[in-house]
């Protein structure tokens, strides 16, 4: 059977999602629980990986067991052993065909960050910007420049494995009070992409570098590279889309 | 010269406010941070205690030092030693009469709950209350019993010092998705007041105890005591009120 899981997390205290020896990682915690409940060890798939200190309120990932357990119940089987920071949200039975990463037709990431008075309390996921008010009209003016089918490899770090083409459907850039909240929807992101995205378009909003600067370096397709990467603490793997016909 | 600062800070990897041998504590950051500006050592005096993971917004100390700094350079200056969990966010020159403790006319403490999904990321500064949706409304009714001026003895801790009398001017229990936030303002709370006014105020909101059960408890002046403490990560202590003649 297999069971599809959506997954929250702080990322305050992982290296990131991915298994490293010597560090705590979202999977090997997830991993551990699973096998606490099952008795046999396993291994999960995730729609990607996140960096250190980046969060998730709706990460995905898919894994294989033959246990007798209702496909909704592993949710509360597996948060029983789960530390405080992780949490499943949500399990269901998916066809074998599912994978979390190779199914995944889209993914949302949400960057939010306050360029008001520095909150100790919120420092971890939501970034405090401490140098100036930012400009969010013009944020979000130069948001549309990403917008459509590009190569972003000027915007992310590939390590020489496969392109960056990429299509971004939807970039909000909304304000509430001090906290700007940035909503990035595509078809994927590439390592490093959404922070990149995100510290080009603080470079406009605080009018420090012209939108056709960072236009410049987008249409040099890795070319010249943004230089500007938003810190990670800001930025959570809100959702991942799947064909309706892929999921339980 | 007299100086009057307001802070901020996270209380999560703190043991509380006050200076305890081999624990890290708000008062001993601050000290530490004030000696490195000033080279000679310190005492700082905080408007009240806060608990071990209780955070503050405006909480409030003075010192006295001879160093020839603009009053309002302090905070510059104080927040460069500082770790990235304190923040202060204002200081002036008070009068030598001035002390953050004994000036003090009342505080404003902001405790703040979700009802909703689990959430991770918030749970060192909005309690994640798992059980189910309370009822906002008989949790505001419920709060007018403790209005006015009342021995609170069944509602805190005195550890056989002083009295329990206190009056509590205002609590608004405000509701917004599935975030609750209660605010009291008050002549002054002793400790764990507020975590136990809000343990009553949640149990009344679940539907489990009744406000004539709290009000028994309230007219018993410490004959019976609530056993229901808030946990300390959704408090923050808000503010601190002086006369208008007292600061700068």
């Amino acid at each position: 059977m297999r069971i599809k899981c959506i997954v929250a997390y702080d990322g305050t205290d992982f290296s990131g999602w991915q298994i490293q020896p010597d560090k705590r990682s979202v999977q090997e915690e997830i991993q551990k629980a699973i096998e606490k409940v099952t008795g046999v060890g396993v291994t999960i798939y995730g729609s990607g990986r996140t960096d250190a200190g980046v969060h998730a309120s709706g990460q995905v990932f898919h894994f294989d067991s033959d246990k007798d357990i209702a496909p909704r119940q592993w949710e509360r089987a597996i948060n029983h052993f789960l530390p405080e920071d992780i949490r499943i949200y949500q399990s269901e039975e998916v066809p074998e065909t599912f994978h979390a990463r190779y199914s995944a037709q889209g993914k949302v990431y949400t960057y939010t960050l306050s360029d008001g008075v520095y909150r100790p309390w919120e420092r971890h996921h939501v970034y405090q910007y401490p140098y100036r008010r930012l400009d969010e009209n013009a944020m979000r003016e130069a948001a549309k420049m990403f917008l459509g089918e590009h190569d972003f490899s000027s915007y992310c770090v590939t390590n020489g494995s496969g392109n960056a083409i990429r299509r971004i459907d939807e970039i909000t850039v909304t304000r509430k009070g001090d906290v700007i909240t940035m909503v990035f929807k595509g078809s994927g992101f590439r390592r490093y992409m959404v922070r990149l995205l995100t510290g080009a378009l603080i470079q406009v909003g605080a009018h420090r570098r012209s939108p056709e600067f960072f236009q410049d370096i987008l249409d040099s397709r890795g070319g010249k590279m943004c230089l500007f990467k938003a810190e990670p603490q800001g930025l959570s793997l809100t959702e991942v889309i799947y064909d309706e016909g892929m999921t339980g």
